[in-house]
């Protein structure tokens, strides 16, 4: 890894972070920038890329401390429920190349908008597109 | 489980859906109100209605299923980037109460907007939240 890192360099305890926990391979911190009051993320402590990088074994230990967070979101600050966001790509609009799940928790009427609305205009049929995944050569 | 769960009802192969694959306790299949074309759904054959009620090694099958589904949304669809979302809670904005993985394809100029904007307004500084979280009784 030639570029600087900025989840690297919190997981080397070289630049600072509100740290909520960490596991031997995981960390999770606050998000410097919250779209909501306990707004988590849970890092790899090894660089990886994004989802297609990281090994199946770390993800499950990710996934597992999103869960444990969550839970700790609901019990200390009330939330009602938690959102688990990660983006993989520059078109996903990632911005930070070191993977990371974010861990948003909800409260009642919070204003956030994460809904996935269906996009304007034709699709392609269902039936079409699942050939299309299933049926490749 | 009393009530009817459309997934559950799906998994059982009674509900008819476009399956995209499956596990022994996962299944993969279209969204019927996409986003993009090609959005898709992990979810587990066994019922748990969200994130705080599925076991740990479960969630480890299902993130692994979500990073096989990008990979193939990428390699037939030409997906760009890829989102992975959990709701869990009605604040949280979950509709289906089945625990779900969306696995979105994204695309450059998609239009969709998944980006965590900041709330306006004050936030209670980071160190606090932190310490409420880390250091409760």
């Amino acid at each position: 890894m030639a570029k600087f890192c900025i989840f690297c360099s919190i997981a080397a305890g070289e630049a600072a972070a509100q740290v909520l926990g960490e596991t031997e391979r995981t960390l999770t911190i606050l998000d410097a920038n919250p779209a909501a009051d306990g707004h988590a993320l849970v890092i790899p402590k090894k660089h990886c890329s994004d989802l297609f990088d990281c090994p199946d074994d770390i993800l499950g230990e990710l996934i597992a401390e999103a869960k444990k967070t969550a839970r700790l979101l609901e019990e200390v600050l009330g939330a009602s429920g938690v959102n688990v966001l990660n983006a993989s790509g520059r078109s996903a609009q990632q911005s930070v190349f070191h993977l990371h799940f974010h861990v948003v928790p909800r409260y009642e009427g919070d204003g956030l908008d994460l809904q996935l609305h269906s996009l304007r205009g034709t699709h392609t049929p269902l039936e079409e597109i699942r050939k299309r995944l299933v049926e490749r050569p």
